[in-house]
């Protein structure tokens, strides 16, 4: 994979993607009954991508914090499989997409209790009650490992969690913990209900730039190795990335696949992270959905970065 | 994507494959019920890989014919997509992996008739309905097809519908009538059901070597460009790369592409196969299948050519 | 169960009814896409009575031919006991409840192709299938037994089938012929999947009056026995009875068992057939339905008859 | 309905009944995982009918107590009714048979939230959370009921709570947690979970016996009058009985309709209540289950008792 010839350097690159691609008009949707996912201005629209040569070029509101929800799930995921023999992870979630959302709980009871993948709400659950064996303090334990690998710009917060959102959400989290019970009465779920459910929500509300985002995903673009060494082996980092291409886009796998050509993982703060392997990671974030619940402009912004760069696994 | 530094040359590592993956004793299983596909020994094992250089490298049983079935998906999706406007096409079927073969009936009654993908029973009979409107001899059409393409050796046979089995398939294409019918009911299909699906199973009784049918697919590799001039524009060769990738494989498609990381296409008559975009095609046939109905040596062999040639996507 | 004391005579009492619920302004709907149904003027509604002490009461349009549409499941369910041991039927179909129709579907997988009840289509498709062992020409076996019990009146026409509808609608059977291929494929169904819905069609298209229906279903009042004998025996007439109870409404059969408290079918050309156990069938028809395909007028007229004389099996 | 003529007296009847189903060999099964439903003899065995004209029959263990279980849910559902604008609960619940537990979690997601019946768990939630709106403590509130409608016989206990067998069964209670959840997910549960789960549980685990069970049942055969005055509207007492007999016998309710042909409900605790409209209650008790979850000797046993006595809605 290799960076189209005569191709401009990437910073104007950036810069060019930023000035076509954050929204003018407000399109789009924020998630319902989330209040803090809907309070960033519709025009907020920032892009980071750190490559494996250790440079990190961001255009936008790249430094901004936004909430990474969904995009957790792949750190969690990193985590909990280095944190134990990873077979044993295995043996508690599939790795294949799920269809529609519908069926996931339809397949959660025909499966019996496995979930599809790491990535719907159900598997993350059984991720986080496998990472909290060792680290009880899940949320804690994410939290510094982001920290760790984004680095510290000087005058920087770093990332952090949003705890008023967590608590926000908590109070919210009905479907959640019905997920979590049935896991429990499946036998895949060790920890209490509540607490996963807890965990989990916490890891949601972390709040973190497209750089700093960029710059703890690299990892996945190094065969697992990342800033402060290995983080998950060869073996899983290239696993990680298939799951993300199969089933990090929600229901919009096979089109994110289609236009971007990356392995991709969103959240519905608004936030996409993209990796191509062996050369970088790409974070971009704006905050208005499309209908499946992907960054509108974001998805825009990676399809065109994609085209310009020729960045694309087909 | 580079073939790894100081590996030795293809046709040595193919015939290495052979040696390691040929099945010594009976292990996998054959479709029930369709007397012709559990005819061939288990011991056959071929492979072959045609490049974009122009080279096509073989090992095994790769000049013996076999049925490729569901392998004919990815070509008969192509000439319904150069036959035609692809947007018309894409509106009467999505691009999304389906979950469980279980759900592809359910999410058919809750897409009220669009099936998931065209890799699915439901929705490669309308991919078939839809090439049939330029093309009422849509197997016909889809051999001429492969025969131009995949070339002619002195001596050889090239693809041909084997009509005896293609006959005793359709007897027992209960199944195939009754999505047929549903999809009627639906108002998604244009063509009489019975017609519909006996162009469908003649197009699943196509027989073809590896060699050929790795010719056929090399332009799915070459953004679209075949032997005999543009198939499908590079937007569209993309597109069915990134089906194949997350719907290729029934419901292994997130294994294979962990294991394996390329796009590919099984058939239960044992023929798998794969694309190595920019690079080449690979096709790997021997008859034994997994429990999700995966060739089981075709499989493996293609992980370790893989692993020993470095081609991957991640 | 008896009829309360000091109630007015029977047939002022349909009279009465005829005045309170012949609909004088149109309201509900009528079956989409089946023209035949939707030509009766909207103000059509007849009643009839057939007692056990042999006498006909009835009012209105009563003698009017109406399509007795899915009312023809409980003729072809009795005529499929008697023609057999019974046992060998209910081996091939359920007698429980099916929920609601999207489930139908999901329950003929679940349950490898044995359907719910013999009045869902899948259901009546195997019922009908049964019969034709016998009886090749089952809507034919189905005409005949009907006129016999039904007697013919001076002058009348007697029950004939609609060759028009039928053809009519067997042009509009895509969903019947899709439940009878699943069927098929399930090993559920003996005779050609074409031929099982054509016999099928033709029994719904079956035209009968108000009292030509009501005395054609009189044996099960009367413990099976019929004008002419014996057509099923006790213990199949109450088993009948009480399949019609728990699913002969679509998805009303609660609300209908709470509102009438009797037995009943409804079919969509508007007819509603009710029995009361040890005293007589009762059959109103009305062409405008409700949301769930019951008829609007004949579900509030034997409710109100319910009412009136104290039938009720509660 | 009458009984038959020549009928020997009910007291000799029930002693015969006795005799004949009291289980000799240990057949059926026992729930699983819940330590305290397996402890009773395969052997006992007892029935008790309690009549409109004030009398009581009963036999065999007629007097020991056993947990009700899903018996409950008839009584909550009267007492929930008459808390209440009975419009209020039946708009958050619905009145139609479920198909089988697998579809119900599916047809909780597809009807948004609303139980297709009060005596699915979910519905029996939902009936529970609307009757501690005004009895916050509703398995208490249920408790005095039960004990002022059973009275009480010199020396006997009266109805009452096991405090342990409740204590443990909620400790096993996650997949009715996970569905009170997502009922508040839904918008259709008022009070926190685990609350209502709790009452839920207490209520299952009262212990009564099959004398106390008919008396206190009495009410629903005779047109809502119960020993203390009305507990339900006449047209409420004829709504619980019909939705007893199309909802009432988990997924073999017509089996039951058919071969019992009374309104009737069962408990994996193994008692089955059944209701003789106008006649009288009667309940039976034996602790093993068949393949459904109801009563194997009770289920014999209520079919034989129908049959002596003519006992039948067909």
């Amino acid at each position: 994979m290799t960076t189209a010839l005569d191709s401009p350097p990437l910073d104007l690159v950036l810069d060019d993607i930023v000035r076509n691609h954050r929204p003018r008009t407000e399109e789009g949707s924020v998630p319902a009954g989330i209040p803090h996912l809907s309070s960033p201005p519709f025009s907020r629209f920032g892009i980071a991508v750190a490559t494996s040569a250790g440079d990190v070029f961001s255009a936008g509101d790249a430094d901004v914090p936004f909430s990474i929800q969904s995009i957790s799930k792949v750190f969690t995921l990193a985590l909990a499989l280095s944190a134990d023999d990873p077979g044993a992870l295995w043996s508690r979630v599939l790795r294949e997409p799920s269809g529609t959302s519908f069926n996931s709980l339809v397949q959660l009871e025909v499966e019996h209790g496995i979930p599809r993948n790491p990535f719907i709400n159900s598997g993350a659950l059984v991720v986080t009650d496998h990472l909290m064996e060792g680290f009880p303090d899940a949320a804690g334990h994410l939290l510094r490992f982001l920290s760790r690998e984004a680095g510290r710009r000087i005058g920087g917060q770093g990332p952090f969690i949003d705890e008023d959102a967590a608590k926000s959400e908590l109070a919210n989290s009905s479907r959640n913990l019905a997920l979590a019970h049935f896991l429990k009465d499946f036998g895949n779920l060790r920890r209490p209900a509540q607490a996963v459910v807890e965990n989990y929500v916490r890891q949601c509300s972390i709040m973190m730039t497209c750089v700093e985002t960029a710059k703890a995903a690299l990892f996945l673009a190094q065969d697992g190795r990342g800033a402060q060494g290995t983080v998950v082996s060869r073996s899983e980092a290239k696993r990680i990335s298939s799951i993300m291409l199969t089933c990090g886009m929600y229901d919009a796998a096979g089109e994110f696949a289609y236009r971007v050509g990356l392995p991709g993982k969103s959240g519905v703060g608004g936030g996409i992270l993209a990796i191509v392997p062996g050369e970088g990671a790409i974070c971009v974030w704006s905050p208005r959905l499309d209908s499946k619940g992907n960054s509108l402009a974001g998805t825009a912004a990676l399809a065109d970065l994609a085209d310009r760069t020729g960045w694309s696994v087909f």
